[in-house]
């Protein structure tokens, strides 16, 4: 393993480097008398800034018509600090550059994955690390398991968009358990990936050690994993099963779980319960360490869709109970962090339209995610050919977001009826020219137009405001439970995460 | 003092609510062994929530040419938690409610100050309970010193408007030092505050006992408090002087310090200088209470103009720093809490125009606040008589806000242009009527067009983006260190600051 010798060498950098950089509380970790924590989860909602959290709390007291918040897990832990999050090379960050800092304490480049700023040299990560020091390993996500996020955990590629080599690495990793959605491109067609192997980076790839086998589904069953992507299966799963890779029976768009608000109040596996088969699975004398990541709540927020980002916060918060009815049964043997990679979309609990007012229970007549409500528009269109009617568009928005409906309280004012006119006007006849103007790319970003609209007016009517369809450079809330939880509050920043955790596997 | 007995009743409720009721921490709060802190900071950004003070460390570090952020003094403090803000009746909160609840650990209505919230009953402060305690109070604020935050503190007024008896509350007080902006209202005409004076809420007020002299000043003055508004005099006073009102020598709107930003660099006397004197005089061997407000962070947040922001944001971290220099003699005595009161504006550091870009340099070209710009604006439309250019306004904000400087990198594009355009024909053509529309709103809200707009556009440049003219419901970050800081992490209600600090100061 000729690799993992650069690896080992940036290991001792990161660790030379975590000692002489200033620290938010380097006292408080240099001086950490503790333990090793024997149960390590680590919980990464994608996108959830403190506003995503908070409004889901705001919604759950307004459709329970309590006054302020209803607190939701992740908030009950009792430690908190914040950390930027910034990239070598970009002030806002992206997953892949986050997602690294969080899982090996050195900053990257946009779109690098456990690797340095440079794309030269792997980096090793804190599961890597866990799995070194004997913990059982989990790495849970409720997108594809090949993802900028959970990949950062076990792949060292330098770009996340190399799926096919991010696979192979996955495989390679040995770790225990791996769950949630599934491979984005198993097959690695050699016309993408091939050109961008490690070996083309003089890592000596895995893609040319493989060449008999190419489909990483198989090279992965040849390495001993298994895998199962039926509830039956899933149900199945029992302590001692070992390196498991379970995937999501149904899939939406990007092989990831769906929605939860597109599930009709109940899904065939929640990450929740890819969190609990997590700990089934990996419990053991020398304890684990689980990743999980609540990924869709960022993409809700790029198209600035509150409603769903609303419920797939409270999925992750879900997962997080799990970990915490854990907790109370090992309560001096666990750590517990709730963290974030960035914040996506600006959003913000206040709409300049609504000056003071807030009216979050509205966002519970929206019964569709984006993501579905653009598919209906998609087919709407080419069913019409040309033959549209606004009518039939407003229809769509009553039956999906409420939109127009008096008696939900969603009356349409002039102004609002004339955005939706406009937009509906746009999705019926987009061409790549419009998009090409500033004015257009503000209204709908490189979404539909209708459905961004929708959400928008929705959001609007709620008093929730979002400034980006990217994500911002807003500081993340990181909560903590537990064995070492003193070290992670105060300012700092995301690097420290992992630098705290090494600090204290580094105990065992 | 027939006023202090439901005070006194409703401290104790206030004592038994905070006993009964769910905690972030009630098992830190009531296990809390330590000693009172002798000497305590209580700092609160008006407007500032997590972006408010991370923009102005992106600034810094952008016009320094560094990656990443340059640290605040307030966020080096070590422990760090949130709050939520809303009031009984609004969710989104406002500075009355949101100082009664961080002056008396009791949430209240909309613009009460000092009272519950039903306006009935006068609610016991920090600060009182400190002066009764023998600590030494200080008051200190950047806006009028009877404004909403720091009339939270000593005043018991069923409205924030009526400065008038708010300031007669304010030297019954009895504190030692108040230092900062002037009264609102000292003459008191009789009519606006006479008829909802505390007698009418059956209260026994000052006013009516106080009918022989009128001006608040004056009774000030009778009540042993000895004014000061020259560099001269407030440079005279020294240890031992006691009931000092020092007042700004210079003041800007709404009797408040100047903006930085309109100081050209240096003002007479800052919140630092405010704050240091504070020290100095309040500094004795039973220790003090200091609450010093950053208040104009807000009105620049309202007014979306991110430069004056960061600008106001730097000069309250000014005010920390002599804190935290107090703090490094008196560590083991001190300490010292840095919190906001809600956020205003919805500042994100991400504009959707901007993708994942930010160029926070690009506001050091802006030398004006919105508030002197404004002025500007009307004393031109005035002059010009309907005879106005389009060039004149665009050469205006090239020398306020570099905007269409290509020099600066602030070239202007088509869409910036037309904005720009049809702002200030709405800014030389304002009538009522405008007002009314949804729209106007949306892109003006109450300010002149054209100086809203270049702030937008300078924003936006930036890659700052806002969502509101007013506040949001955000939770607010606190930072503290020193005695008893472990008592401000998690995740708590802002009702939960004070009850800590009753904690802590009945130590005593």
């Amino acid at each position: 393993m000729i690799r993992l010798k650069p690896i080992t060498i940036c290991f001792i950098l990161a660790l030379a480097f975590g000692i002489s950089s200033v620290f938010a509380q380097p006292s408080e970790r240099d001086n950490y008398k503790g333990s090793a924590p024997k149960y390590i989860f680590y919980f990464i909602g994608d996108g959830m800034g403190l506003s995503q959290a908070n409004t889901a709390e705001a919604y759950l007291a307004a459709i329970n018509n309590t006054n302020g918040i209803q607190k939701l897990k992740l908030n009950t832990l009792p430690k908190q600090g914040f950390y930027t999050t910034y990239a070598t090379d970009r002030f806002i960050t992206g997953s892949a550059a986050a997602g690294t800092a969080l899982s090996t304490g050195i900053k990257t480049s946009i779109s690098t994955v456990g690797m340095d700023a440079k794309r030269q040299t792997p980096l090793k990560t804190i599961a890597e690390l866990a799995k070194e020091k004997d913990y059982k390993v989990g790495i849970v996500s409720s997108v594809s398991i090949d993802h900028a996020t959970p990949a950062s955990f076990y792949a060292h590629q330098p770009s996340r968009s190399m799926y096919y080599n991010i696979s192979l690495d996955l495989s390679k990793s040995g770790f225990n358990y791996f769950a949630g959605g599934g491979f984005k491109h198993p097959e690695g067609d050699g016309k993408i990936d091939q050109k961008n192997t490690m070996a083309n980076f003089g890592m000596g790839g895995d893609v040319v050690l493989e060449k008999k086998e190419s489909n990483s589904i198989k090279i992965a069953e040849s390495r001993g994993y298994r895998f199962t992507n039926t509830v039956k299966e899933f149900k199945a799963l029992k302590k001692g099963d070992d390196k498991i890779i379970s995937i999501a029976p149904k899939m939406a768009g990007g092989n990831s779980l769906p929605y939860f608000i597109d599930q009709k109040g109940k899904s065939d596996i929640s990450l929740a319960d890819f969190t609990k088969k997590g700990i089934e699975l990996l419990d053991n004398p020398k304890g684990f360490f689980m990743m999980v990541e609540g990924g869709k709540i960022d993409w809700a927020c790029h198209a600035n869709d509150a409603a769903t980002v609303i419920q797939e916060v409270l999925q992750f918060d879900n997962a997080v109970a799990v970990a915490l009815d854990f907790y109370k049964k090992h309560p001096e043997e666990t750590l517990i962090l709730v963290a974030g990679d960035h914040e996506t979309g600006g959003m913000a609990m206040g709409f300049a339209g609504n000056h003071y007012e807030s009216a979050f229970a509205l966002l519970q007549h929206q019964n569709i995610s984006y993501e579905n409500f653009s598919e209906i528009i998609a087919k709407y269109k080419k069913k019409k050919e040309g033959k549209y009617k606004l009518d039939d568009g407003l229809a769509l928005v009553k039956k999906h977001f409420g939109l127009g409906d008096a008696e939900k309280g969603l009356e349409l004012s002039e102004f609002e009826m004339q955005q939706l006119q406009n937009a509906f006007e746009k999705s019926m006849n987009y061409n790549k020219a419009m998009k090409k103007s500033d004015q257009f790319y503000l209204l709908y970003g490189s979404y539909d137009p209708f459905t961004i609209t929708a959400c928008h007016i929705l959001s609007q009517k709620a008093g929730i405001g979002w400034t980006s369809f990217s994500h911002t450079a807003a500081p993340i809330p990181i909560r903590s439970i537990g064995v070492g939880a003193d070290l992670f509050t105060g300012f700092f920043d995301n690097t420290d995460v992992p630098k705290n955790l090494i600090k204290l596997i580094e105990k065992r």
